[in-house]
């Protein structure tokens, strides 16, 4: 199974075409190298490097999970605001290792901080001295596996022998490659928008899924910008946009042991100084960052393990947004509704069934529900005009399937993004480790 | 897809021999009786009448969806405390068929109430006039199609036909056969037991499942016995034994829109009067129940659709019981230990991640596992001595696959029943209406 580029250039390239990508290209005080580490004893790219020549400012958002990946403790430990480098690696999560993957990390950050403070002395004018808390980790894999410090410690020095101070778009596709597990597609998503007259770029990459269930994906998202944002302000603008973007996706993973967001900035962008977050001049970073977490949120939920529809759950007018997301939700995580999307059934009585269990007050009298364009349900009366073949075509044509709930009983809204359950589904998870 | 007790005997019973089931006999004042419908347009029995001529005490705990079918509206409507019949129905739930399909329940009891009245003016030495309010109904099957009324009502004649005073084995796997709709195999149960010294008989009968997954099925149990007890007890026994049986199956249904289980007694068993559930002389009948119980829900877990293997997830002194019961759920729903389970793969980091996302306090270094005899992790470590290839060769070779999750906080246990997650699940579910 290697992944890496010239692979993906070669075979998968074949299904999404290059253009299927938009052209991420540079952004300044950035820098990508990809390397394997052979931890999945082939050649595919499995580590991936983001170095911040000077710095900086970042927030993450993690998992929920009890249990959190020895990564994910790493880095709720660093102190720094600022840090200098974001080492992700696939094929082990570093999940249940205990001390022993919390101290490869260590390891890992005192080599790579040694060799990054060596590379600034040969390559800039005023070289700092790059120190291991300094370091972000992103882990995803499989769990309970002892953590691969050695070989990773061991690709240190061809990742950054590889660093490049301009980046294109072949880079961030290879990057986004890199991190992938059991993804079919790399995830890339941009924005250009403005602070002030400021032009400013945000880039973002992200490696799903895997699992179409909920909360149970390792899923990664990395955005990067080249605006100049305090790590507070990227905190708030993180914490915000995430509800409706990566946590609406059925596999929003938000207890898996390995989840992580976060957003970098690099600072090079010359712009007013923004102060807070209700600052005019950030609303269209704010929602062009909303456009991108969107854009990659709603890729890792396309491209879920064995899925072969993609689903959008919309329900209109709840009384609360909770209801809704309860609703929308319990209906994106329904296995019988799934698989009758991917048996081409418009079998609506089991949204019915999941709208009952998502434990939500409704009126069945206001009720209506739509499959794609076509009416069937209105105000809990079963629609004479619908014909169950006209649902069917629907449902055969599109890749996209979007259900329809009204719930007529207030005017909040809430969409979650789902996949269909296959049998693919089960054969790539019967299977994962071997 | 015919099942009627001659391809079951033909058939099915090649994989479950009449011997796997056991001697379900006589209880003293019901009567059996299946029939075609013609619901599945074909000629397998699809209404099962249990008729009780005397009447019998009775008690119900029904589905905590928020949608409930029509019959079980009716069933809460029922203001008597004895009644004369149930009647069960496969094929179509009732449910979401609103006014009509709870008119067609008045209507269907009406005539069954007349009918059986007529019966019991030809049989019965002081017949008795039988009300359409002393009719209980159990209904499964798809959810939004118009409820077949008249084809239900032209199958009582043939119903009352067949009404015999004696019951034999036979008779028990028909109805058994009958209410059935994916279940692969017909649930019977049976304890025998004395309240003081006489001999009580307890029989039950249930169906699955289908759905492996949480809060889905529809599931149905029946349990009949010839002691004497008041409603009020019966209510308050099958409270009481309901939460560690039907309610600890991953396919429990408790928020399906359909579900019920019920228990009559004839009272036609002479014993000491009984006036509270706290009585010494119930103590055998409360546990002989409690194993009827638990017998149906296993059979209905262990025949969930597609399963290949039968899964107990035993969780262990833990804090509370409540954090016992989420951590064995956790692990019991999650899709990714039973897709594990079902590629034979011992992927113990799986049962980790679902116990990270239970949502409960726990101390990772005190945590053990085991999966059957092989201990795997113990105190927060993986053990040296642990070899992958016997779990694999344990989960091979058992049927039944046993987890063990010791939390070592406390002194509670909640143990959950499931099965693995095959492409058998999706097959059965993509194609379930056509």
């Amino acid at each position: 199974m290697a992944i890496n580029i010239s692979n993906f250039l070669n075979s998968q390239f074949r299904k999404s075409k290059m253009s299927d990508f938009q052209d991420l290209e540079h952004i300044d005080g950035l820098s990508i190298s990809t390397a394997s580490a052979n931890l999945y004893n082939n050649s595919r790219d499995d580590v991936v490097l983001f170095y911040f020549r000077d710095g900086v400012n970042y927030a993450s958002v993690y998992t929920q999970s009890k249990i959190v990946s020895e990564n994910i403790k790493w880095n709720l430990n660093l102190k720094n605001k600022k840090i200098r480098a974001l080492l992700i690696n696939t094929r082990n999560a570093n999940a249940f290792t205990g001390k022993k993957g919390f101290l490869g990390l260590k390891e890992i950050a005192e080599e790579l901080s040694l060799e990054l403070t060596a590379k600034q002395k040969k390559d800039e004018q005023k070289p700092e001295k790059i120190k291991s808390n300094q370091i972000l980790f992103g882990c995803t894999g499989t769990i309970g596996e002892p953590y691969p410090t050695e070989k990773i410690k061991n690709s240190i020095s061809n990742l950054i022998e590889k660093i490049r101070y301009t980046q294109n778009k072949y880079i961030w596709i290879k990057a986004a490659l890199g991190i992938m597990t059991t993804d079919l597609s790399p995830k890339l998503a941009m924005e250009e928008c403005k602070i002030g007259n400021t032009n400013i770029n945000i880039y973002g990459i992200a490696k799903g899924s895997g699992m179409i269930f909920p909360n149970m994906a390792t899923t990664l998202g990395y955005i990067f910008t080249d605006a100049d944002l305090s790590s507070n302000i990227l905190k708030k603008l993180l914490k915000k946009n995430i509800e409706t973007t990566f946590n609406a996706i059925s596999c929003d993973g938000d207890t898996s042991t390995n989840d992580m967001v976060s957003i970098f900035s690099t600072a090079k962008a010359k712009h007013n100084k923004i102060n807070n977050i209700n600052d005019e001049k950030l609303k269209d970073f704010d929602s062009s960052l909303h456009k991108v977490l969107l854009n990659l949120a709603k890729r890792v939920a396309a491209d879920g393990e064995g899925a072969s529809k993609f689903v959008t759950v919309n329900v209109r007018n709840s009384k609360n947004q909770l209801d809704a997301k309860k609703v929308a939700f319990s209906i994106a995580n329904s296995p019988l509704v799934k698989t009758a999307i991917s048996g081409l059934d418009p079998n609506w009585g089991r949204i019915v069934m999941a709208i009952g269990k998502a434990n939500v007050n409704i009126n069945l009298n206001k009720l209506s529900i739509k499959i794609g364009h076509i009416k069937i349900v209105e105000k809990g009366q079963l629609l004479s005009s619908y014909i169950e073949s006209d649902a069917q075509v629907y449902m055969k044509e599109e890749k996209k399937i979007d259900l329809f709930i009204d719930l007529n009983m207030g005017n909040k809204n809430f969409t979650a993004y789902t996949m269909d359950l296959t049998k693919k589904y089960i054969e790539i998870n019967a299977d994962y480790r071997t």
